[in-house]
């Protein structure tokens, strides 16, 4: 925590009775809710990797999807947001008016989900924007949806809609902060994974932890409408199924719940408190791998697609 | 959390009994310790500014300063270091290596400490290596150690020596976690705040903080073997003294405490568990700003010296 920028954002800060020490000292203290885990996330994005700032990309809408998708892996766990800190490394050519950006877009998120900005550490150099976002949030013992639970028997059911995040909702992050709290109250989920790298690639993945096979339902697979537009931009030549299995950046949730209750978790879904439709995509099988429903009621195999992270070597 | 080298490094990582839900999920989940606080800090470092990886500077050191700093904050808010988690920009060219070495010194140094590395992110890209870590801590309600509870009355106490980090103890960080803890369970501090920008820049935060003022006797002020090597390098131009008082990255603690508690915390100093030596270096006064001592008994104006960030325009 430095200097007089620093200490010009934590002014704009909302007092916050979770701050037993507030931002400004060599740490943060928070009062943890009693009786609850505290469970923690970190994501960092790269101006030229994740986002490329110009006209349409503000440093607002980063600053957004910073903390956006540290929310949304806190949902996928079935949390409750409490606090968040930042850590940036600015350039130095309009790095003032780019953090005040930053800030405001980080800013209104934690307002809209309850989430204190509880520190930071902000750094200037001479390279291209860098942000992380450290998560904080609250779960009662035991009750947090791990990814390795899903069980044979269970259904599949994804929130909203997949495909095409790029035309714009990969930055306009809606985290399902509210969706999973109103889920969690009511439902048993054995399992939950966020849409961050693609939908079959995440069905594998859930399916990986917890040794167990999918079949989805291709023609339930609920497709957004910016997946059908980018299927029909000149040049796509991928429909739009392939765009909702594959895109990712949907930033929705995939659960594993018993069929009786994902069938309750549908009928109930679409209103409030649980303000998005929930569709059932598929069934978790004995065995591992992911498969797609044929015609004829068989299975064949289904290749996951999505962002696969390069390391370099 | 992502793919294979994530997974690699996360198989590396000891079970831990504080981790409910380990790396690996879409979050970690921690089982906060019983009627304890949560401390929360983080810091970001950036290759070409806090450090340039070279021969004489390996990514294990990077590794081991990035986590360094944090517990440095943990320890400077006389909190016990919980758990960590770690965001990286890898360069693509050898970032696997990179990580390798990054992770080492990070999982020594946690392992030093009783922390559990609970998470990560690992990304690559074309531009400079970044780590942030943030560390999370545990302390007793209203038991942290504030920077603006320093008194009129009050002595400045600082641990170790200072000046001339620069010679290998800016990576080399040895943060004061122990002797904390030694000193949390004996000793009253009233304020508390750790040398990483400059001894006299961050007495000088902690007067601004607490609304007092400080008059340092410069005699007294532990000087470190490196200061007096640094000042004797050609063209240094600086004494022991002025490297001692402004060069920063020293990680020592400085403590405000009542002058019975200053003077036993003294003796007691030097051997286990507190193993470090602990000295006397002036005194908090109404008013405001920080003062030298005179020989005539007076004071005089000192100018705070140390390393201020800079964010641009």
């Amino acid at each position: 925590m430095e200097t007089d920028f620093v200490a010009w954002l934590l002014s704009r800060l909302p007092a916050d009775a979770r701050l037993e020490v507030p931002p400004g000292d060599d740490a943060a203290v928070l009062r943890s809710p009693a009786l609850r885990r505290t469970v923690v996330t970190v994501d960092m994005l790269m101006e030229g990797v994740d986002f490329v700032l110009g006209p349409d990309v503000t440093a607002r809408a980063v600053g957004h999807k910073a903390l956006g998708v540290s929310l949304s892996d806190l949902a996928a766990m079935g949390s409750r947001p409490e606090a968040a800190v930042v850590a940036v490394a600015l350039p130095k050519r309009g790095g003032e008016s780019l953090a005040q950006e930053l800030h405001a877009g980080l800013a209104s998120l934690a307002a809209e989900h309850g989430v204190t900005i509880a520190g930071g550490d902000t750094n200037s150099w001479d390279g291209p924007l860098v942000i992380s976002v450290t998560a904080l949030g609250s779960v009662p013992p035991g009750a947090a949806w791990r990814r390795d639970g899903a069980r044979p028997g269970d259904l599949l059911v994804v929130t909203g809609a997949c495909g095409g995040s790029l035309l714009g909702r990969h930055l306009a992050v809606r985290p399902r902060v509210r969706e999973a709290a109103a889920i969690a109250a009511r439902f048993p989920v054995h399992a939950a994974i966020d849409v961050s790298d693609g939908l079959s690639l995440d069905v594998s993945r859930m399916m990986a932890a917890s040794g167990t096979a999918a079949v989805l339902e291709l023609a339930a697979v609920p497709i957004h409408p910016d997946a059908v537009r980018m299927s029909g931009l000149p040049g796509d030549g991928r429909s739009p199924l392939e765009h909702a299995l594959g895109d990712g950046e949907d930033f929705e949730l995939v659960l594993a719940l018993e069929p009786a209750a994902a069938r309750q978790l549908v009928a109930e879904a679409g209103r409030p408190p649980l303000d998005v439709s929930v569709t059932v995509i598929g069934e978790v099988v004995e065995g591992q791998g992911l498969f797609a429903r044929t015609t004829g009621g068989g299975r064949e195999p289904l290749k996951p697609r999505g962002y696969v992270h390069d390391f370099g070597n």
